[in-house]
């Protein structure tokens, strides 16, 4: 498991995680995380919503690294660039200490369905905003769109292959490797 | 609206539609379908396992227009290819006839979440889909997944405009020009 922070929302993510592993998300209960730590349950809703916001908590960070990739691409890049510079940005933001955080978590989707919905939902709020930010800079669909699917879409496919065992290159890197994969396949044929 | 053949099923289905559109798809219920058109909410249910189903009827159908395309692409053919010829089964899947029934559809998809949800799952379903029929003919990942990836982001970009109020071109040809976008931006930059 990652080194954690001491703070009392990174405590109960953690215990949620552990609970959520060994037993079952929907046999979990928020009293039952708080409990594991010596806190109650008004404090873990006090961090949390619900225990589903355990899982997907930080969406806003997760999306804005994106949107600063967009902004750091210079002005005229060509959609496949701006792309590739959200992606870079985006890597950063999961850095090492989160990949057994992140490989727990999937496990739990994964036994999940409700929360495959939720995992989906993010993926096109991901969508639509780098749709936006894409628009806002100027290009025109349907380029926008199939740069804010094409961002999607390599994020998704890079992420798994960076939770699976034995994977030790950062996010960033196999990225990079699934957008140019991109490029040779629409190149081919 | 669209000609519809004097089926029961059909019958239900278009009336269904008309009261999802008219009232909400919450507010309308499976025997009030039925007796609109002079059913019973027992004949409802010998056609479909509930309302939603209305809406998400003949995913296999249409997920095996895709395989069928696939399936039709030479040995050997690049992936591009491949995925090329699944677009174009499936834009033969979605004739004309169909377009006024996806426009109220998707209205209706549009005014409900939970409803939202279950085409993301569909779409995702659709991947998961070409994905096993790509490794299937031997291409192997990332290329596999990115084929998957790019046939359902292509289907439903080019689905999206089809049922733009106004577009008259087929869902073939639409596709067509959204693949071909794909490869524009995968070669720029």
């Amino acid at each position: 498991m990652a080194r954690w922070q001491p703070g009392t929302r990174e405590r109960l993510a953690r215990a949620a995680l552990e609970l959520f592993s060994a037993q079952g998300f929907e046999q979990t209960t928020a009293a039952e995380i708080a409990r594991s730590v010596g806190l109650t349950e008004r404090t873990f809703f006090r961090h949390f919503a619900d225990k589903r916001e355990v899982l997907f908590d930080g969406q806003q960070s997760f999306t804005q690294a994106f949107l600063d990739g967009v902004e750091a691409a210079p002005p005229g890049a060509p959609p496949f660039e701006v792309v590739a510079s959200a992606l870079r940005s985006a890597g950063r933001f999961f850095d090492d200490e989160r990949r057994a955080f992140a490989r727990a978590r999937q496990a739990v989707i994964e036994a999940n369905p409700a929360l495959q919905e939720r995992e989906r939902h993010k993926r096109a709020a991901l969508a639509a905003a780098m749709h936006a930010a894409m628009l806002a800079r100027g290009t025109a669909d349907p380029a926008a769109s199939v740069a804010a699917e094409t961002a999607a879409t390599v994020f998704s496919l890079a992420f798994q292959q960076w939770i699976r065992p034995g994977e030790d290159r950062t996010l960033a890197q196999i990225a990079a490797g699934v957008l140019a994969e991109v490029r040779r396949f629409a190149a081919a044929g």
